[in-house]
């Protein structure tokens, strides 16, 4: 039921009186480069922050064994990050409403050369309605989107009469163990809200994602003995064009999802990076690529697992270069299938009021091609999980970039959330 | 003229009695790894070999003010080797003969993954008549072939009535910086000679070639957002094949050059080192690909660069991701041109003499497509210049080796040459 009209007011002007608090903090942790591996210093910023606020806190490490055990982790690589997981506790007095687990993950995709942004990635430059850098869009103003909602809540003299988990995670932009590691630990609740830069819009489903890594090798000779073709490099890009058919024609089987169905090329394969070769004049002899696939919810991750590796083998044993070394084939990160949120669930309703007040709108949902740590909350807990936040630009691109004003609308529209789903009571 | 035959033999056995204590120089110096860079530490055995047996010793730097105002110097980058120049002196009692350069280069290409060797490739390991390595063909064992043949010639009581500069550079591999640079510090001989491996042949002509990077550079976006191509590495990938039409037209023209026309295909681009992108899920928007390619002797090495970033540019230009950003182009290393060994000289008859006397065979003479420091000699210089070394195998390749029983052949056959070239005189 909506929330009474004087209360959303009072919340609303706590959430602007705190506005300015909430895009320093954004700045704060924008500036603190993490990506992979070097999100310790935004962790501890992060576990003050909450500790601050007197939450009971929780900080632990990748169990790598327990994930290994789990059919949902991504795959362990030397560059897994060994950062900590940090979750701050927030338990009423009398314990009268729902819990929500309240998450956002702080790892960042590298910057790409520094000279190709505007502004300086680790700067949070703001520039009218838009603060630029990495990590800006996707999602440290999400995370601190949550904190700013709970901060706001106990500036007008309450707090959530329900449990609320507010969780600080890495490793969602590689194997999304961060929030897997979340769940291993035990916590549950009855909802959890994530909010990633989806544009004011709630993420209706999600694909699931692979990462591999493809290395080809091969005998090198002197460039003066080169028979064509007959290099690691052109036959890594060989094994590419031969992935390409692969995905066509698992793009070719997009009706089987009618979430998906509506998309030109929902499933997208990304080549992410190469190496290879050592010497300009040496015909290269190995060469790596860096995949990252899609699939649609419901497809079995192992299976698809399978079928790429099956694709590549049977494409290397017809290649005559490739056929004396097969190409190895490394799952090395994302593991992870796709989810729906299904419709008419009461989180969802609650959301929708709590958006609708804060912009005016009805709430949208949609379909997201790209992999969100919902799904472990959706697939392993089976609770209402709620992908929503603000407007961003250029996601993993220079000047990525997120709007101040959406901030603000979506941090009311959580802190709104909150109130309703978990009640509030006196702080 | 020819030797004494009572001389020849003389020397042959000295060859001989000598050969263990120089396969086991030539391990030493396959045991010290000297790739680009890293040849501080065979320079300094060579200088104290070429000192201990009391040759004047000259040792310096790259002058790199002076390579850049040579038209033939190769272009100077990060990786250039900073490695001195060693060269070892003899001056006879009396200067009746002629002068000669002895060179070799220690310098030695990447080994590629290690676990594709046979052999460790510094172990210098014997099996039957092949010593495996590293640099064991391409040219250490050649080096070793010069103080070889000196060593024989002293054992047998003589010592060439001509200067002898002995001459052990880098950079062979990458610029040619290390053979030009003894020419810009003034070393003169009536010829030269360099143990290249070539199979007990001389060198009658050879390519010139010509190193380049190409950087492209993209604006990237989140994989969900990809569209066809649009992505650096593919991009780079367009740019090879761009560049494999201009290497058709090249080759095309290789009747202009009849020490070549014979060849299917003279002229090779190798696309030798690729690096690009550095997330799986972020769409790449950079790759870098180093090439390397020949052009026939008599070709302008700065006309066949234009041409070459002209190609590139007009091919830029009409590619809708390209056209955005450029390629740079950036030469940054061999900027050299081909030769030729003009038959009849009398260098070559001594080499034809001494080779037949050790070999029991003419004298051969073919066209090579490699680059040979030799050019700075024959082009700068205007001196007959004898490329001309033994059998090898798999040179920049796994297992690179080179034959025991062509290096003792070869030995004598330079030792020969020696003593005819420059005459002799008692120790």
């Amino acid at each position: 039921m909506a929330l009474d009209k004087t209360l959303r007011d009072t919340i609303a002007d706590a959430v602007s009186a705190g506005f300015d608090d909430q895009i320093a903090f954004t700045s704060a942790l924008v500036a603190c480069a993490s990506q992979r591996g070097e999100e310790h210093t935004v962790q501890d910023l992060i576990f003050r922050t909450l500790k601050a606020r007197g939450y009971a806190m929780d900080r632990f490490d990748m169990d790598r064994e327990a994930l290994a055990r789990h059919p949902g982790a991504g795959r362990w690589s030397d560059t897994h990050s060994e950062a900590p997981i940090v979750v701050g506790i927030h338990r009423p007095k009398e314990e009268t409403g729902r819990s929500v687990i309240l998450q956002g993950h702080v790892d960042v995709v590298p910057t790409g050369p520094e000279h190709m942004w505007t502004h300086p990635p680790y700067a949070a430059t703001i520039e009218g309605d838009w603060m630029y850098g990495r990590g800006a869009g996707d999602m440290k103003s999400g995370f601190a989107c949550l904190i700013g909602a709970l901060d706001a809540l106990r500036a007008a003299g309450y707090q959530p009469a329900g449990t609320c988990y507010v969780q600080s995670v890495v490793e969602e932009e590689s194997t999304g163990n961060g929030a897997l590691m979340t769940h291993l630990r035990g916590y549950k609740a009855d909802a959890a809200l994530i909010p990633e830069p989806t544009g004011e819009s709630l993420i209706r489903a999600n694909l699931g994602v692979l990462w591999f890594q493809v290395a080809v090798e091969g005998f090198p000779v002197h460039v003066q003995e080169m028979g064509d073709g007959a290099n690691a490099i052109d036959a890594a890009m060989r094994v590419t064009a031969a992935l390409r058919e692969l995905e066509a024609s698992w793009n070719a089987r997009k009706a089987e999802h009618p979430l998906f169905a509506g998309f030109d090329h929902p499933l997208n394969l990304n080549i992410g990076k190469i190496a290879g070769g050592d010497w300009a004049s040496s015909v290269p002899c190995w060469a790596t690529i860096d995949y990252r696939i899609s699939i649609l919810p419901g497809w079995n991750v192992a299976e698809c697992a399978k079928e790429i590796e099956d694709h590549i083998t049977a494409f290397a044993r017809a290649d005559s270069y490739l056929a004396n070394t097969l190409p190895k084939v490394t799952f090395n990160g994302f593991f992870a299938e796709g989810y729906v949120q299904p419709e008419g669930s009461e989180a969802e309703a609650v959301l929708a009021r709590a958006h609708e007040s804060a912009m005016g709108e009805p709430l949208t949902a949609h379909s997201s091609l790209a992999y969100l740590d919902a799904r472990v909350y959706a697939l392993f807990d089976g609770i209402p999980t709620l992908c929503y936040g603000a407007k961003s630009r250029a996601s993993h691109g220079f000047d990525e970039s997120v709007s101040l004003s959406s901030l603000k609308r979506t941090t009311l529209s959580i802190a709104l959330f909150i109130a309703e789903w978990c009640g509030l009571e006196a702080v």
